[in-house]
């Protein structure tokens, strides 16, 4: 069965998600009878078109800037081509703007009007519109997904297919690589945070605006699709009450290690509460990881903390989330078409 | 759509399952049009069986000892009646010997045989004959699932569908909670070995002749399900390097740290070989887990390192794990009956 494929940002994300779709394409066509076709990849100023579809082995293995292919139309937008191509799924991994969503929240809205399956590593469309593009999907008959957006290659959202038998109550999380990347070095090594903070910034661990990071919200927005995918809530980063780490001093840490605590800035959903905030907890807790690691606790209903950690962020881990949500979306499109 | 379920073995697993199973009945026949029916449930000395399926609000409330229901058939064997009553599922939770992995081999062959998917908690059988097994599951295009088997309600086996589009490379982890939780009293208290052997024996952590555990005979076996599952492998546990823990020393847990180093007992599949023994690793490792919990780190292609942690035994934690293979059947059944 052919998939015809849109994929929307050609940054760290886009390009490593082609490259593994390369790699597996072989793979997936010989077990699942499915057959990937890329045949359109935006950019912000143009886009390659190829109706029957994109070698990505020629297009990655080029040594030419793609804007001086062929096939690139400059100019052209998602927005104005979604509609026009023959697409079975589009695939979003622009840059979000986090007030607004945009340019994502629109080309997710786009593809779904179209009856266009949706793939986003985009996460701001769903903290920010949640309830809306659900529906969206729903009432198209769409499927929906975004694991990629919450702990890249880490199945912290598709793990509910593995708990049907279960049932997950709360959440407790370390959902930003860079705050727990600052947190540990303070803790390790007793610098302040601006100390830690600049060595994030050269290892490239943290943005040289750091704010989204340092001041909660970019775990708030992570906690708010893990609470409303695995919880079944219907909040939007409005509803968090955050706090971020710029005001946790070495004396603190110190003070906490003193009687076997750490800090740990926690995101936890829990009684219909959203909260991002500091936390002491114990040292000997599996949710005490270092460096820039993610951890996730499912407090389950019958077989109490169910724990997942891995890394949070990176080019082929979001990528290896997205194909997995394009290989499950072309294993339901083949039973239900 | 109506499953037919025999339940093999009425321990604490089995008779969680059954009220497991009450509970999320409704559920399950709401959200995915499932009706699970209970047609036999078997002891050693004899059988429940109702054709038409067992009321098991009334069974699991019933003051009456089971043998004295008017529907129990003394003497009777899963193995006589399989082929003659009407089944979907055969849930086999008999304990195992470990030898021969007998009596639910012969569950497990007897209901393949017939066409019947088969879903076990029982792992002796996986570890002795998996290629067995698993070649008459296909030849009679049955499922054949067992999630219960490592870690219990930790997805630890269905995960690999989360993983698709990442590679599982290699596998290490702690699997017997038993041992883990000596480790971590002979660490945390500086007992010796059979201190802490004895203290986990009156908390109910270990029984009564804990070789099994002890030895690393245990995890042995839970690693062989992993490797051949995850992996691809095609292992039984005779191919497992074992070293238990029962040389362990006060003395080498306080020379590990002094080094900031832990002595767990790792189970380990990677270059085609399995071990399961005592290995230092780092305090600040996401293996250094604590009391009686499992930790299982698979290490992948493009994402490095992912981490389930949870606990590796109990009643209701294997039967949240049957239940969700029970629905994973059910709702492939529907879609390919």
């Amino acid at each position: 069965m052919n998939f015809r494929i849109c994929l929307i940002g050609m940054g760290v994300v886009g390009r490593s998600f082609l490259q593994l779709l390369k790699e597996k394409e072989e793979l997936f066509e010989r077990k699942f009878d499915l057959k990937f076709i890329v045949n359109s990849i935006f950019e912000i100023d143009g886009a390659l078109i190829k109706e029957n579809g994109i070698d990505l082995k020629e297009l990655l293995n080029s040594n030419k800037s793609y804007r001086n292919l062929s096939f690139w139309k400059s100019g052209v937008k998602p927005i104005d081509l979604i509609s026009k191509l023959s697409l079975d799924v589009c695939v979003e991994t622009t840059p979000t703007n986090h007030k607004t969503g945009e340019p994502g929240l629109s080309h997710i809205i786009e593809a779904l009007r179209n009856r266009i399956d949706v793939i986003s590593s985009n996460k701001g469309p769903f903290y920010l519109e949640y309830e809306k593009i659900k529906n969206l999907a729903k009432e198209n008959n769409c499927s929906l997904k975004y694991e990629a957006t919450v702990a890249s290659a880490v199945p912290t959202l598709s793990i509910k297919n593995n708990l049907i038998g279960n049932e997950i109550l709360s959440i407790k999380a370390i959902l930003n690589g860079t705050n727990n990347y600052i947190l540990s070095r303070m803790t390790a090594e007793g610098v302040n945070f601006s100390f830690a903070l600049n060595e994030a910034q050269e290892f490239g661990y943290a943005e040289t605006d750091p704010t989204l990071d340092i001041e909660g919200y970019d775990a708030a927005g992570k906690l708010v699709i893990l609470a409303n995918d695995l919880l079944g809530w219907s909040k939007s980063i409005d509803d968090v009450n955050i706090e971020g780490i710029t005001k946790i001093t070495p004396q603190a840490i110190e003070l906490a290690n003193s009687e076997d605590y750490v800090i740990k800035h926690l995101a936890i959903a829990e009684s219909n509460k959203l909260t991002v905030e500091p936390v002491l907890i114990e040292k000997s807790s599996p949710l005490n990881i270092g460096g820039t690691l993610n951890v996730i606790e499912l407090q389950t209903k019958y077989a109490g903390p169910i724990i997942l950690i891995g890394r949070g962020a990176g080019g082929f881990e979001a990528a290896s989330a997205i194909i997995n949500d394009l290989v499950a979306i072309g294993i339901k499109k083949q039973i239900k078409p």
